[in-house]
């Protein structure tokens, strides 16, 4: 029988749930927490509610946002001619981060993935043209990943997309095929927003 | 300017401080947080407060414990004559592990650093030597880490308990189990042949 505190026992129960953090690092993690300050722990344990609590979804591009819509749907600066399709809202921090995008962004929530499931009616498309139908927009930049399930996603909205006349693009594979889009580096993402290509 | 929500921001910036994880991981992190139910967020949020609430140091062994004295000091069935000294509270769960030691603990909270300004004076070296004054142990067995600091650690306690005509062993510095001979460094080798023993 293994002495224990259930409260350690717990939290590192917790936090090896987390992606990327094994039973190993989660007691790791433990022990430095129990180590630092009270309120350094409740500053963490707060930041982490509220993010549950304030974050949602943005109506228009369904990025995430405290304030809907989103501030980068609601800044008047913004190209409201030009959107770009990406997988999931860390593709938007990408891209903003290159600072070569003036556009507008939608979120689809993930890929076309019929191995786990995942249709159309099972990410942000519906959505999508239904934004393209009011008119205003004349370019749809599809920045899915370059790997299987972010290829297949761009070609079934090309099909989509086509038929409303509206300019397709897709980010050039200056990515590396098959790693993610977040992974990639400012300037190589932004080399890859210069040569998109038509679809 | 960056368009990120000021909640996203903070759990990021948080996460990013524990040791380990880097700003990416932060980000996946976060990510992750936001994807899953607000149920499991708070739970997880709950048990690192709960953890510095709940748990604090054992005054006799200096482990760390819900309970006051510890589960292992207040256990009938342990060996009182025996004292194990370890650097960390981890370090005790590794060694409970084995399943093999059925004495004691002393944490002594870390390990003699004069570099890092760590001397006698910040580890539990009195509260260890006004143990061993009670008569009652016969065997101290230092486990301190097999490094520079561990070992500078180790010789000190010995000066140190020595003069109390207390038996002093120290956990055997060797090739790990289920290594290649040819991996290990030249010191631990070294150690490996001066702790060899009969078969």
């Amino acid at each position: 029988m293994l002495y224990t505190s259930p409260a350690i026992e717990r939290a590192i129960e917790q936090l090896s749930r987390l992606p990327g953090i094994g039973r190993k690092s989660a007691q790791r993690l433990v022990f430095y927490l129990l180590k630092i300050p009270e309120e350094q722990v409740s500053e963490l344990a707060q930041s982490l509610t509220e993010l549950k609590q304030k974050v949602r979804y943005c109506s228009v591009c369904f990025n995430l946002t405290e304030e809907d819509p989103c501030p980068i749907c609601r800044d008047p600066a913004r190209d409201r001619s030009t959107i770009c399709v990406v997988e999931q809202p860390n593709d938007v921090l990408a891209l903003e981060k290159t600072g070569q995008y003036r556009g507008l962004y939608h979120v689809l929530g993930g890929s076309l993935s019929p191995l786990d499931g995942i249709g159309p009616e099972n990410l942000r498309v519906r959505e999508l043209v239904q934004r393209l139908q009011g008119g205003e927009v004349r370019e749809v930049i599809v920045a899915t990943n370059p790997n299987a399930e972010g290829e297949a996603t761009a070609i079934y909205l090309a099909q989509l997309i086509k038929p409303l006349g509206i300019k397709l693009s897709r980010i050039a594979r200056g990515i590396p095929v098959g790693s993610d889009l977040e992974y990639a580096d400012e300037i190589t993402l932004a080399r890859a927003l210069e040569g998109r290509i038509d679809l």
